[in-house]
């Protein structure tokens, strides 16, 4: 089933939920990334585990897995028998991902559980992967090795004349080649991107009808966000806020780049943002309030006379920040309602990012890990603008 | 809103909507796809179509839509108090998408409506979209033609010593150049794949958890389908099964090719999935079981001797073809179980493809319009193998 050095991994994991069950008897898991993330593996199935300890996995897809915990099915409804074969019995209450899986997959698996009481397992998973483990981290970290170095690739990719899509496509390609794996996971079901976002001009204001921190308005209104085909001309800027998805953990990073000249005020606001990254770090420690510092990075965009312009113009996102791993929409969230405080283990990136109109956006963004010490930046790169010629 | 020559389509969509409501008093959307399908284009929140022909889009982001249906909300909960305004009474029974939308995102529904009879929303869109309308044909049509001429490319992008992954790479970029869209749309949360499938020797016969027609094993476990960096070899074929999102529709082709020389049973496989495409598509007509297709598909394999490699080997695929649109998985499915009949507007995927151990998958897959004459084929191209050099 899973590597044989995931073993550990997998026990750490299963102890991690177990604790965070909160009462709940049992939790059974088909998200792909919940199932990802107790198997080391995405298949077609179930993942079950219950407060004892026992974790099994209920597979429909692959054929030929192995290993002690893999039970083959066809359908939900076989689940009972095996767990009574197994001599474990039904969970008197059961945590279903009721935040995620559809209404009628749960409808199902209530009357496979008829006697169960349901509760909202996608609460415990989202908490328990906010914390990674070392395991994860040290993927996270990975990612962001390759991500920073196609990123240092982009000048050299650049060419006179290109239009945003065309230079998105040869990142792409860059990315694609040093092994990004493409897809771009985030969690729920209405938000949706391909590989980043590459934006330059009046198009970075462009409100999209997705949660991103950044906009465009896409090449399809099937699709509406990122690059238009909007010719990179001087005096643009260009954001590049493209996927890390190297090993299953996505990194989060934001580069900017301009042709000819900047003006003023989109410096003035490209230095505010490092510096709020900067400031964001500096204050940041396990116990800090994820609120608090959404509000210090408000502050300070404020204090340079940029609140007009900050994390959007003509439609502003709600957060300068949030988690990163499996999905890029994790826990904790940077946002002025959130209740989240930083842990030891949480992942984050944080994203001050401005659109400056007739220009594009400016700004960077960086991936951390929360360490006993504080915030230990993963995608440490140069972070200044950089001239394409 | 929408764009201003959708106006018509938008009323016939409409139309189709309302006549497959099957007695619900309305229905609330808000899958993507089905919002892309009822407005034109992809927005955050719901779309609302009553029984007597009143359609509304209630509307979180992006902000600045224009139209006589467009209302503003931040949440569910505002859209009774505008149904009341507009003087329209809340439905007795409403249809909303249960195969689709969260267990929460019903519940939460549930409470907003909850005088009326909830009924299940899903089946009636997969049934209305099933059947395309003119302007979704010419948008297929459309995706034909650049899926058609980068195919015609694929010859030139080879180089010697490639790996499967390297020659994806170079076709992703002629695809993303000539104006694919990239995302690769599939109804449900279980399936994911990144931009299609390329597979080469022993790794096409590689099991997957999802359920398309052919395997792999990815690069990564927690994407475990395509290509995984197998070395393009002599006497190993490669299928290219590439995504044809170019307009918001996508379709569905696959060719194959070889390097050196190919076995006498590939290239016999090969010649009976040709045959296969080409007998089905003489024997298909408005009114056709699709089971038949799939057991006329299954008959010639068997008595081409061919049955232990068809639609896989370690891991079959329990169908030969399915409707694509928006979606990749759409209906009709040409599968033994399927109680589907062809009907005009139908646009459908037919693939009867072989796996044939060390050597690869072989067959092709084309894109048909059902017409009132029979299957349109618009993904004509050559169906031969070709050899790389």
């Amino acid at each position: 089933m899973y590597p044989e050095d995931f073993k550990e991994e997998k026990e750490l994991r299963k102890s991690k939920i177990v604790e965070a069950l909160n009462g709940a008897d049992a939790i059974l898991l088909s998200d792909n990334a919940n199932l990802f993330y107790t198997s080391g593996r995405v298949f077609s199935g179930y993942t079950y585990i219950d407060a004892s300890g026992n974790e099994i996995y209920f597979v429909r897809r692959p054929v030929g897995l192995k290993g002690d915990e893999v039970e083959y099915i066809r359908k939900p409804e076989q689940i009972p028998a095996i767990l009574d074969k197994r001599g474990l019995s039904m969970p008197k209450s059961l945590a279903l991902e009721l935040d995620h899986i559809s209404y009628n997959d749960v409808v199902r698996l209530k009357n496979v559980f008829a006697d169960s009481e349901i509760v909202n397992g996608s609460a415990v998973m989202r908490r328990v992967r906010s914390q990674k483990t070392e395991l994860e981290i040290s993927m996270l970290r990975e990612s962001a090795i390759h991500h920073r170095e196609v990123y240092s690739r982009i000048e050299k990719v650049y060419r006179q004349g290109m239009t945003d899509i065309e230079l998105q496509i040869e990142i792409e390609r860059q990315l694609r080649l040093a092994g990004n794996l493409g897809q771009f996971r985030i969690s729920g079901q209405s938000m949706e991107i391909f590989m980043g976002n590459l934006l330059c001009g009046d198009n970075a204001d462009a409100p999209t009808p997705y949660d991103f921190a950044m906009g465009g308005a896409g090449l399809d209104p099937s699709l509406p966000v990122g690059s238009n085909g909007t010719q990179i001309k001087p005096g643009m800027s260009v954001m590049v806020d493209m996927c890390g998805n190297f090993t299953g953990y996505m990194t989060d990073m934001t580069r900017c780049f301009y042709v000819g000249s900047l003006s003023d005020l989109a410096r003035k606001a490209h230095n505010t943002s490092i510096a709020i990254c900067h400031e964001l770090q500096h204050m940041a420690k396990p116990g800090t309030p994820t609120a608090s510092m959404y509000e210090k990075a408000v502050a300070m965009a404020e204090e340079a006379g940029l609140t007009d312009y900050f994390m959007g113009h003509a439609q502003k996102a709600g957060f300068v920040g949030h988690g990163v791993g499996i999905e890029v929409n994790e826990l904790p969230v940077l946002a002025p309602k959130s209740r989240d405080v930083l842990a030891v283990g949480n992942v984050i990136a944080i994203e001050p990012k401005f659109v400056i109109p007739s220009v594009g956006a400016v700004g960077i963004e960086n991936t951390y890990v929360v360490t006993e010490d504080g915030l230990d930046v993963i995608t440490d790169a140069p972070e200044d603008l950089k001239e394409l010629y």
